[in-house]
């Protein structure tokens, strides 16, 4: 049984997820050496003032060429690029994973390009925060969350047992399942989630009867809620949104279809269909919070406001 | 000017807002005397055994006899039965005031029922939690939040400026605008938020393809932020639809058209459109911190599920 660790990792992407991935693995000892290896240069320099690698380069080739585990966390819609560029690259034996939010799509863009003598095994960490950038990343982030792959029919037991422990070392939790499933999955746990949250921030910026500084003001109420995921980044969630596009319409309709039948309640006043519903909704709360997915603490836990210290580092 | 202080307050209705309201009078001595008031008698035991009062009773015409300040805590619906309960027993010069999340209704169902006598001032503290009953309410509930009174034209001057000293006393902020735009307001940032919620929640937990369990396990990755607005109180909720029907459907309306909109870039694949609407939208919680209605820990400060005792009670 493997315990996770390999000689060289190489990071192409140092964001939120990459820049985790680092901070993990050298807390853990899971790399002898880390290549860290994004397309800015800007990015690039601060990942190095941050020492979240040994070695640095903006050309993905150079990056991989030892490397035994290559991780590829960069926004779905250039995971082919991506792809392209380090296949010729790459060690034989090398297992060659990712992170990215869909899971159909990345196959489609990678799997054609990449040589028969790599594993490729796409992976998915369900972690992240509103945040973006190698400054946000820590090497907590992935504690008990999942990491959800998605195996070929071609991969090996053994490369995955070995991508599994790596990520089990990282402090997350292994499930895999077929792409397809997955990517409807993410759909209703992640991606409708996030496009509601956006729409909703989008139509209250928009109103004029009501205005701006009064929705900031009073958005203790509710509001505020949705204004963390709508405040994630841009790029990956329109790649997301793009990639992803069959699931996330039927979830969309769905969700509309219900929403209607809820206004309908509230147009006629029907208050025993309001009840129920809202009565139902409680439920899954509570089964989250059993699961361990989420805490008890009312409202978030957000007395960290009153001593903003506790709050600025998750632990 | 007022300290903010009454002989005798009686608080009628004894749930989060209710049982928040005795906890911090206690703490600031705003009143000599608590009378504490509820239909249901399971409910005024669990009051008197947590000793939020110095008197209890069923009869809310009683409650109300010697008091000074009156305050009703109820779900919207409830506030016309109670304005008719109370009425009678009133004391000359008495203020009572409302915590109702919704204004033109709570005034249209109280104001013809109260005597000219006493001073009916609408209030509105924007503070809560998921949590409901008197063992939810905590002293700390109102601190830095906006309580919104909605003054009558006959509103007396000197008695707004009593109440709220003491809602200042409690912590709050003092606004104050007209019914209808207040209930514009709510419609935006509560109001909506938590019907979408609650949407989404009934969504989720109706589809086939994926599992509750699933949904449940997942929830992390964007999902699990909704699950907390759709665990508030169904009976709270169902008024406040029904009580502030028109402005919620212009708001779902609104709504609904801008994720038709959304929608649309999806399908067409215009990842402009969707780059745009996700850029915009980080702005509003920036504000939103920058105003101290947010903390800006990532994930919401949920590093509390490492340190439950930390997060079990606000501080």
């Amino acid at each position: 049984m493997s315990d996770g660790h390999f000689p060289t990792i190489a990071l192409i992407g140092i964001g939120l997820i990459g820049s985790s991935l680092a901070r993990v693995v050298r807390r853990e000892g899971l790399a002898d050496r880390i290549v860290v290896s994004t397309r800015s240069a800007d990015t690039l320099k601060r990942a190095e003032e941050l020492g979240l690698g040994d070695a640095y380069t903006t050309d993905a080739a150079e990056a991989v060429q030892d490397a035994d585990l290559v991780i590829v966390s960069v926004p779905v819609g250039a995971s082919g690029d991506v792809a392209r560029t380090i296949a010729p690259a790459l060690k034989a034996g090398a297992i060659v994973s990712d992170v990215g939010s869909t899971k159909a799509s990345v196959i489609a863009q990678m799997a054609p390009e990449l040589p028969d003598t790599v594993h490729f095994i796409p992976g998915h960490p369900l972690a992240g925060t509103e945040k973006s950038g190698p400054d946000s990343g820590f090497a907590e982030l992935f504690e008990n969350r999942w990491c959800i792959f998605t195996p070929l029919p071609e991969t090996d037991p053994a490369a995955l047992e070995k991508l599994s422990a790596f990520w089990r070392a990282c402090g997350a939790n292994i499930d895999t399942m077929d792409p397809e499933h997955h990517d409807k999955v993410l759909a209703i746990v992640s991606h409708l989630p996030h496009i509601i949250a956006y729409n909703i921030v989008g139509t209250a910026d928009d109103l004029q009867t009501v205005t701006k500084s009064e929705v900031i003001k009073y958005s203790a109420s509710g509001f505020r809620d949705f204004t963390r995921l709508a405040a994630s980044d841009p790029t990956m969630w329109r790649d997301v949104c793009l990639y992803n596009r069959e699931a996330i319409l039927e979830m969309l309709a769905r969700f509309s279809e219900d929403l209607f039948f809820l206004q309908r309640a509230i147009r006629w006043g029907d208050g025993e269909k309001l009840f129920d519903l809202f009565s139902r909704t409680r439920d899954v709360r509570r089964s989250i919070i059993e699961a361990g997915q989420e805490v008890n603490a009312p409202d978030f836990g957000r007395q960290v406001a009153a001593h903003p210290e506790k709050g600025s580092k998750p632990a």
